[in-house]
């Protein structure tokens, strides 16, 4: 029995509810990303490191709600200041004491952030962000990187997908306010946005490149990046959405000796419930205080209905209370991190790269090349990594999103690495398809076809 | 001793706080609207009506969460969901039940919501719904009206604030493809829509104008937008986040006769939990399918890490429940809403109008002149408006946000509507400043200065 066999034989109730699904949503999901062939299953509930869907099936978790849940699902620490906040109120649309709290532990572990807005994703403020960069500089081009994800604002819906020269979406605006540099070669994005002028507002970029691969920054690379920021008068935006709290008790930039002007935040800070953080400098963020300014010099960033809503303040406050209280937790998850990444390595040697850092890892089938890109991400192959995520989620009870990195979180164990190495192996030598093409004149049209398929439902 | 004496006088603990909370955040606030002067309350807590600070004082509260809170703080109906929910986990990031069933429910009740995206708040469903109008027409324009209020994305933010010609922030780079009509003025929009001709992708409204005065669109007037849209080849876009489930147990558009391509809701439908919902006809919301479409034909609409989370989705289900099975609770809150409008409008005859529909209600105060569109609540004193507001704060523990709109919860009773007129009396009886110039020939200028104060943080 192949492994959609043995998939759709364990997930009837989920292939049923998914069809009622696809009648009431687009495709079925309320996220692209969230779908995979041939039906997800459906979630009924969770717990520590695993997922429990419709049918009763429990799966090992690597997916951690989007790489949010840093100490698993339901971490009784965050379950019960949720519970407490249930008891005094989830929304009140109003400034609040438990505001106050998170503010001074985010604000206390990131010098960087001395101001803080908060919005409801991740989307909301990097567009904040994008907005703040602009009305700084007076300028009107922001930079991302090729493959960057920063969300689904009109503001930074650009190079996303390989092979970074097309449209994302119909219906966008604005996109050619948009310039995008490539990744980890400093020479080549310090030449295009000279080309820039001064006109770039801002540089956007993730310290690992999430989506895109679960690919590392060199520092060399983020520290000329600042440079041409300095030298141009634009500002350096970095997006820690995923890497915020994700390695250490705060960000990335510090150990890479960078100092944003703004810094974006999310998932981990957020313990789960939905939050995104626009932070940074002082002089940067009073641009937006729309009591000090004019309306002809402010930036209107407003928050929304449920910025700072009691219920995300606390569960963030109690997962950053927890990861200051217990520091072993990253020394063990980022150990995890790499045990993981040297042992799928050593299995699919020849097969495949194993990108990442810290607790994050992730799979690149390729029989060459190094992957220090989007680009390079993309021409490995999609199909083979959906067909490994899909074997070990049938077989093996092993959820990693198809196509995506994995996430370790404080609920994981060894014995979770060596049963993820184990469950690898057997793929290994069950899977009898071949990784890639052998003839290089065929691979620039094999590579175009399967990154469009791997990135088709991102 | 004056309001703001006796409203200092009891909140010193809000006043340090808030003190702390302007070296952490923007203003000290993480929404403008929510500073006012001399400072805002800190919330500890709330439950039914009311809101609670941190010293202690009770305020009967018709803020509501942004309105958002149509059974009060706390509902137990919907608090026990969510606890329910929280010993299941919160965050799953993937297809869940919980969904499937919040989706079902929205979908028998609204059946222009043929499919369904969520969204992590407004701001996101009204950005996806124009990318979406811009996609299915090939076309750039987005119509919008004088004073309509559809969150902080970029493609909507132009003339939120009176007098709608200038610009609303710096770094904003797309405002020359919104175009503004004036509210309630059939004639005047659609001769300015035909000026758009076939550039117009859609027009986007809400049937009532809510952050610009609390203002019932005229359904001849959206009707006549309809006509408009459809003669055109342009999307009608109704935005139902403060409306929808707001004064029936569905949307408004129906008794208004309309049949929206695209709709937009929220608040209510999310139970006080963050959320946004973008709906419409399933030949529109297709154009997002990223499985069906390819990437030139696609419109990108994603979701982002909290969309279709399980607390929200349960929020929103135990609240759509609960107005369902107590149909009595739409007679009861829009009965209030009548009654409070009367009495208020009885008690501040001469000085003040009070608008709004069902449960809202929104006091202008002006001797002359019908407010009917967002020009005419911007005429009015915001001052006067705002001294109410902190009169009856201060000296009665009654909440609504200064210069904004009042909304009945089904936890308020028909002493608070009585309690709030007589406190309404108390500060006509006290209030001795004038409410509006003797000469016309002083009105424009007072007008904008006054507007700007008004609008200042909004």
């Amino acid at each position: 029995m192949g492994w959609e066999d043995a998939y759709r034989k364990k997930t009837p109730l989920s292939g049923d509810l998914f069809g009622r699904s696809k009648r009431l949503h687009v495709n079925g999901v309320s996220h692209n990303i969230r779908f995979f062939e041939p039906y997800p299953f459906v979630t009924a509930s969770s717990h520590g490191k695993s997922l429990v869907d419709v049918d009763s099936n429990s799966y090992t978790d690597y997916w951690m709600g989007h790489w949010a849940l840093v100490l698993g699902h339901r971490h009784p620490a965050v379950e019960a200041a949720l519970a407490a906040q249930l008891s005094r109120g989830w929304m009140y649309g109003t400034v609040n004491e438990q505001t106050i709290e998170l503010s001074q532990m985010i604000s206390d572990a990131v010098p960087a952030a001395e101001r803080i807005r908060y919005t409801a994703s991740g989307t909301e403020a990097v567009m904040y962000a994008s907005r703040l960069a602009r009305a700084a500089t007076g300028r009107d081009v922001i930079a991302k990187v090729d493959g960057g994800w920063h969300g689904y604002a009109s503001d930074m819906l650009k190079t996303v997908n390989w092979p970074f020269s097309e449209p994302e979406s119909t219906g966008c605006i604005h996109d050619d306010r948009i310039v995008s540099i490539p990744y980890n070669d400093t020479e080549r994005a310090v030449s295009i946005l000279e080309g820039v002028g001064d006109r770039l507002a801002g540089i956007v970029v993730e310290p690992v490149l999430g989506g895109a691969g679960c690919i590392p920054a060199q520092a060399d690379y983020l520290r000329g990046l600042q440079e041409c920021a300095r030298k141009s008068g634009a500002l350096l935006v970095l997006d820690e959405i995923v890497t915020g709290f994700r390695f250490g008790h705060g960000c990335v930039y510090e150990e890479m000796g960078l100092d944003p002007d703004l810094l974006t935040l999310g998932k981990i800070v957020g313990g789960g419930m939905p939050l995104g953080v626009l932070c940074g400098k002082e002089e940067i963020m009073e641009i937006a205080n729309a009591k000090a300014m004019s309306r002809k010099e402010r930036c209107y960033i407003g928050g929304g209905t449920f910025s700072a809503n009691p219920a995300s303040m606390v569960a963030g406050a109690a997962t950053l209370r927890e990861l200051k209280e217990s520091p072993a937790i990253y020394e063990r998850i980022n150990q995890m991190g790499r045990d993981a990444r040297a042992s799928l390595g050593r299995t699919l040697e020849g097969r495949a790269q194993v990108t990442g850092r810290g607790s994050l890892f992730m799979t690149h089938f390729t029989e060459s090349g190094s992957v220090v890109d989007a680009a390079g991400a993309a021409r490995c192959s999609g199909q083979s990594l959906v067909r490994y995520h899909m074997h070990i989620m049938a077989y093996d009870g092993i959820f990693i999103l198809p196509g995506k990195l994995g996430a370790f979180s404080s609920a994981h164990t060894f014995d979770d690495v060596r049963d993820l190495a184990e469950a690898t192996e057997r793929f290994a030598a069950a899977d009898t398809e071949s990784i890639s093409p052998a003839s290089p004149q065929d691979a620039r049209e094999r590579m175009a076809r399967e990154a469009i398929a791997k990135f088709h439902s991102l």
